[in-house]
C-alpha cells in the first residue's frame, strides 16, 4: 500500500497540524530491545518522599495515611487563584503585544500509597479509585474553571524527578491553546456533518481495526492516523460523553481496565517503565452549549523510539516546521497490539 | 509592573498560540551556574567522523579537503525527491483521514572543517561563509521547492550525537505547519495594517530596548514578548527582506556578526556549549505575490533553564495545554544582555 511506504503527511483533525511521515527510514517491525536498563529498586515507603502516606511536606502539612489516592494543592503551582486585575491595558499595541491575565489552581494527585508502583502495577480496583479521583477533582474544579487539565508526566526523561506515582491537575479560567484548537476543530466538524468528530473517528477505526490497540465496552485505544510520537495513542470514549463528571460506574470500571492494559503493553514494548506524558481533554466547562461536538479522550505521548533509552527528539525541523516520524502509525499499532497484557515484571524469573 | 509579577499569558502573533507565564515561580536574575560540566575534549580532526575533510562517508563518497563549509545530500533524509503519486485517493473520508504526498530533499551543511569548533568559535570571516552557504543552498532549492527549512540542532540534549559543527536543510513542495501558520498570521496583519508584522515589531522593540539582546545595522536580536523557551530569541532583519536570496554583502556581514555575538552570549550564560535548535523562516518561494507581509527571521530555541544541565521540559501540561515558562522574557533578556561578548573559553586561564 503506497501510503505506508513512501513519504507523506497526515493531518491531525483535532488541531489542524500536520505530521511528516518518512516510513522509508524505519518501518521494520521489531521485537523490542532487550538491553538492560538500570531501574532503581525503590522502597515501598520512602521517608523523604513528600507524597508517601503520613510524611510531612515542605509547607508543614502531613499527608494522611491514605489507602488509594491523595490530593493536595500545589503551593508552588504555575497558576494561582488571584491574578492581577490591571493586566488588560498594560500593553498598548494589541496586535503585537497581546497579554491576558490567568488565574487558576494546581493540584497533585497521588495514585497510590506505594512509592514504588506505577499505573500498570496497580490492581483494577486501585485504578478504579484513580479514575474516581480524576472525576471528583474534575467535577469540583469545573464548577469554577472552564478548563481543567488532568495529566501525568511519567519518567525522568519527561522531567519527572519524583518517582512516587502521581499526576497533576491544572485548572484555569481561560481555554488553553490545545483545548481551544480542539474545540474549534470539533465544532466545525459538527456543524458540517451533524455528528461528533471523535465519535465518527472511533467508529471508523473500530471497523477497520488496523490502528486499534485495545477496546472494551466503553473505550477504544487507537494509534491515531495522525500520531506524531512513535507510540502515541488516544484513549477515547465510545459513549456520548463530553467530560469526566458524566462517567458512570460501568464506564469508570471499563476505563480502569483500558488503562491497565495500555500501560502494561507500553511497559512490555521495551521491558521498562515506559515514560510518557498523558492527559485528558474534557469539553470546556460551564458553557451554555451542550458540547455535543466533543468526546472525552486522553492523549498518551511517549517519547521512546527504539529501546528503553533511545527516544525520538522533536527538535530542529519539528520545532521550526512540523512533527516528523519514521515508524508509521500502523506499524506502531501492530507492535502495541502484539505486546502482552501481562506485565513483564510478573512474568520474569 | 503587574505584568511581570503575576501569572498571565502572552500570545505569539506569528502562530496564534499562547504561552503561560508564571514569574512568581522563578523570576530572580542570576549570574549563571558555575558547576563543572564535562565537555569532551575533541580533536581538530576525527578520522571516524563522516563530516571531517577528506574522510569517506558510509555511502563511499569522500569529503573534499574543504576550507570553510561543505554541503552534501543526506541519503537517508526524511524527504526524498520522488513521492508516491497515488496518494490522493487512498483514504476515502477526507475529513478524518487526511493524507498528502510529500517530496523534497535533505542536505547536511558542515559549518567548518574543524571537528571541535562551534559557531561562536568561528571567525567573523568563517561565519560570513556559513551565511553565504545558507544563502546559496536556499536560493538553489527555492527554485524547486516552496518551503526551504534551514536549521541547526546543537548539543546531545537536542538529539544531536554528531559534534562536528553542522546544520541541515530540509526542502519540500508543501508549506510546513509552522510556515503556513506564520504566513497566514503575517498576511492577516498586513491586510489590516498595511505594514509587515515583524517590521513593526522590530521597530517597537528597538524603541523600547527592554527585550533587545543585541542589534547592529541590519539585524535585531530580541527575546520575543511571547518567548516560550527560557532563553528563546528571534534574530530578525531590519530591512525589507523576505528570504535569503536577497541578502547583500553588507547584510551578510552584519548577520555574521550578530550570530557571533548571540551564540557567544549563549555559551557565556552557563559557561558551556549552549544547546539549541535554531532555524530560518523564509517567505514561501515561487509564489506570484511579492511577500511584503514577510520578514526573514530566525528562531533560537534553547532548552537550558538554570544551569548547563538543568533544562526546561516541555511535557505534560505544555503538550496537552500550552507552553509554560517561569522566567519572564524580560528577565531572560537582561541576563543575555549582561552576558559577555568574549567567549568564556577565550577568557579562561
Ligand atoms: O537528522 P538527525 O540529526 O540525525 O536527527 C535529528 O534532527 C532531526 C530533524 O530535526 C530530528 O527529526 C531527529 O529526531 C533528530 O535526532
Ligand atoms: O510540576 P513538575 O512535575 O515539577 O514539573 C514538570 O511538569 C510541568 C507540567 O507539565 C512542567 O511545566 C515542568 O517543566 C516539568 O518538569
Amino acid at each position: 500500500m503506497a501510503l505506508l511506504e513512501s513519504t507523506h503527511r497526515r493531518k491531525n483533525p483535532l488541531t489542524g497540524r500536520w505530521v511528516l511521515v518518512s516510513p522509508h527510514r524505519n518501518n521494520r517491525p521489531w521485537l523490542g530491545a532487550t538491553e538492560a536498563v538500570n531501574e532503581n529498586v525503590l522502597p515501598k515507603h520512602d521517608d523523604s518522599c513528600p507524597l508517601c502516606p503520613s510524611n510531612t511536606r515542605a509547607n508543614g502539612d502531613s499527608n494522611p495515611d491514605y489507602k488509594y489516592t491523595h490530593v493536595f494543592r500545589n503551593d508552588f503551582g504555575a497558576l494561582t487563584p488571584n491574578a492581577s486585575e490591571q493586566l488588560q491595558n498594560l500593553e498598548s499595541d494589541s496586535d503585537l503585544f497581546i497579554a491576558d491575565e490567568a488565574s487558576g489552581e494546581c493540584r497533585v494527585i497521588c495514585f497510590s500509597p506505594e512509592h514504588n508502583k506505577t499505573l500498570p502495577e496497580l490492581s483494577q480496583n486501585a485504578l478504579h479509585e484513580v479514575v474516581k479521583t480524576w472525576k471528583q477533582n474534575y467535577t469540583e474544579l469545573a464548577q469554577q474553571y472552564e478548563c481543567v487539565q488532568v495529566f501525568e508526566n511519567k519518567g525522568e526523561i519527561m522531567g519527572c524527578s519524583q518517582p512516587h506515582p502521581h499526576g497533576q491537575v491544572w485548572a484555569h479560567s481561560h481555554l488553553s491553546t490545545e483545548i481551544e484548537a480542539e474545540d474549534n476543530q470539533q465544532l466545525a466538524y459538527y456543524k458540517k456533518h451533524g455528528t461528533a468528530m471523535l465519535a465518527d473517528y472511533a467508529q471508523k477505526e473500530q471497523a477497520d481495526q488496523t490502528r486499534v490497540v485495545f477496546e472494551n465496552k466503553h473505550w477504544l485505544v487507537v494509534v491515531p492516523f495522525w500520531a506524531a510520537w512513535p507510540f502515541e495513542t488516544m484513549l477515547v470514549t465510545k459513549d456520548n460523553i463530553q467530560n469526566f463528571s458524566q462517567l458512570n460506574d460501568a464506564q469508570t470500571d471499563s476505563l480502569a481496565q483500558a488503562l491497565k492494559v495500555l500501560t502494561t503493553k507500553y511497559d512490555n514494548v521495551f521491558n521498562c517503565s515506559f515514560p510518557y506524558s498523558m492527559g485528558w481533554h474534557n469539553a470546556p466547562a460551564n458553557r451554555s452549549s451542550d458540547e455535543q461536538h466533543w468526546r472525552l479522550h486522553a492523549h498518551f505521548y511517549p517519547p521512546l523510539l527504539r529501546s528503553a533509552t533511545v527516544k525520538k527528539h522533536m527538535v530542529g525541523y519539528e520545532m521550526l516546521g512540523e512533527s516528523q516520524r519514521d515508524l508509521s502509525a500502523e506499524t506502531a499499532a501492530s507492535i502495541l497490539k502484539a505486546a502482552s497484557t501481562t506485565h513483564y515484571k510478573d512474568t520474569a524469573g
